[in-house]
């Protein structure tokens, strides 16, 4: 997609280093950060510079290209250093399954050509290219399944940032309502602001204003009132990782917007694809939800003045917060699971057809 | 309530001044203002120096009796004074019901002493003291009915503020969680922040934690995942207005927590002295949802240095936002009505047998 009139993705490999839209700066700045090894890779996966299933996927597969490429050259080191890289970035964000994925892909690829370091050091260099593009056209194809689902001039909401952000290119939740833009339907997106670290009022409005789509920021409080008062025809959100039963986990928050939806009749859609399910997991009971710091919670950042970024203490002094990165969404309460093959049910049966239709049928 | 282990109202009369506290600057600094004027205390109300229903209404009770106190010693200066004091208090605040209740009841009062000057000053602040000794009387009642719902070590879901500070002692949703504290029940409050204004990450926190009740803050996003968890027992919320039929408006967020809470089957209550119940609004779809500045959502005040005040922009450059400030919950999504005279079923026979019970029958 377009920044300022430029083809961009959202992380991409140049030489040794791993460059990447620093997501932590948007909307107030635009600026790509370099990363020279597998371990600054780590810690700005950790850190968020980078944040969304997809995108965070191919940081991992880069970063394992990178660690392959700073290896030491003898066959007992080159993979030891490889498996110490994989428990660096697979230790970055306990959700993520897209991370395992990618990580795991490009440590498979490699060690496949040993004892050659020199022809593995290609393979993970390729199978991380791969990752990236792979997940570039599997978005593609969910906004082409998608767009389907959309009427003409519909309010959509959305949670978090499913966009392209996200991913490497064109987005989860958003590239449907892009493909559905471009195709003069006319969406209006109710984009909830998904406090704490606010990405819907952050990138997803910044996403949308660069590609002309209508849309307001809204609390996250305030979604409901809109399905309540029929402004809202649909949900689509994002997935961090989805169960074997068809269970969902996404950005906090996405629970209660299902709940709602389901209690309104109004179609609500997780798209994500494939990669994004995890058959070992049999069902949402079983995916660790992530506990961040409090700070989040109590204090938030933003633009101070003209360019200027600053942090202000919101809540009580002394006050203690909760602060869960994810919950978990039933499938009995998901319409569909819109991926790069097509929409399944989200139910085991549907999890299985759309992991044969990927080949990793069980 | 204590605050610093000291006994404090909202807002009470010391000699010819109003006091209160200064609710502009909480939680980051506590301070009592000084006003010894009813202009001054007009002033206080539309600065937001106080707010809440019950709070306001107090406050502009002292306000008349104020102006009593002030006012000419001839019986038509006297009564001049009287009606163009009633005239600036109640346009401080246009929309809010308790803020007229105050000023006529204690207009009345002193009317009804006249000629005598003496009498009508007395009446004044006597008629001021009772409207401000009937909230909070009410408020502790609130807390009696609603105690006997709390479970010995529950978690308990509350949204905004709808604490002491919204009224002149002990609150409405709050008061019922002082009472078990004070029981030895422990109960564990789950505050929501309550964007946009962080009215509970700012004042429900800081109310909490000066009487040592146990307490997080919460994201919005995050009731509904402790809901789902099991670790919320029951969720207990305040009002700004009760419609005939039982449906209930309240800030924006309301809706949704209890559609989570019907979905999970967790009790929802909504605490209200009776005063907030409005006979004359026959349904939800009658009250009328205030739209307030975007600048609400799109950015946020906080402390940005030890003591200072600041405030950063979250969102998108350019981004627009809606802003609704309250919604409806229908009737059928609450539990009871925990009021001053007991506990309601949220329906129009509810409606009815609690305006009898406080003399409003209709």
């Amino acid at each position: 997609m377009k920044v300022e009139g430029k083809n961009y993705r959202t992380v991409w490999l140049e030489g040794t280093s791993v460059r990447m839209i620093d997501q932590r700066l948007l909307p107030h700045r635009f600026e790509v950060i370099d990363l020279p090894t597998h371990v600054e890779t780590a810690h700005a996966i950790a850190d968020m510079a980078i944040r969304g299933a997809g995108a965070i996927g191919a940081t991992g597969a880069y970063g394992m290209a990178q660690a392959a490429l700073e290896a030491p050259r003898d066959v007992e080191g080159f993979g030891r250093h490889l498996e110490l890289a994989a428990e660096t970035l697979r230790g970055t964000r306990p959700t993520a399954q897209n991370l395992f994925y990618g990580i795991d892909r490009v440590l498979t690829a490699a060690r496949a050509e040993l004892p050659s370091i020199e022809t593995a050091r290609d393979a993970a260099v390729e199978a991380a290219q791969a990752v990236a593009d792979q997940d570039a056209e599997y978005c593609r194809r969910i906004g082409e399944h998608g767009v389907g689902l959309i009427g003409e001039g519909w309010g959509i909401s959305t949670h978090c940032n499913a966009g392209w952000l996200a991913f490497v290119d064109w987005g989860s939740a958003l590239s449907p309502i892009y493909a559905a833009h471009r195709s003069g339907k006319r969406p209006f997106v109710f984009v909830d602001e998904t406090r704490p670290r606010c990405q819907g009022a952050r990138l997803t409005a910044w996403e949308l204003g660069q590609e002309g789509v209508e849309h307001a920021v809204l609390v996250d409080n305030a979604a409901g009132h809109y399905m309540q008062r029929g402004q809202i025809q649909m949900v689509i959100v994002g997935s961090d990782r989805i169960a074997a039963n068809g269970d969902v986990a996404n950005k906090i928050g996405t629970f209660s917007s299902a709940v709602v939806a389901q209690h309104l009749g109004i179609p609500f859609f997780v798209a994500a694809p494939t990669t994004t399910i995890d058959p070992s997991c049999p069902s949402g009971r079983e995916i660790p939800i992530e506990e961040r710091s409090e700070d989040e919670v109590l204090c938030i950042d933003g633009e101070a003045a003209e360019g200027t970024l600053g942090e202000v203490r919101i809540a009580s002094p002394g006050a203690k917060a909760l602060n869960p990165a994810f919950d978990v969404t039933p499938g009995h309460l998901v319409s569909g699971l819109i991926t790069e093959s097509g929409i399944y049910p989200a139910t085991a049966s549907g999890i299985r057809d759309a992991l044969t239709q990927a080949g990793r049928g069980i």
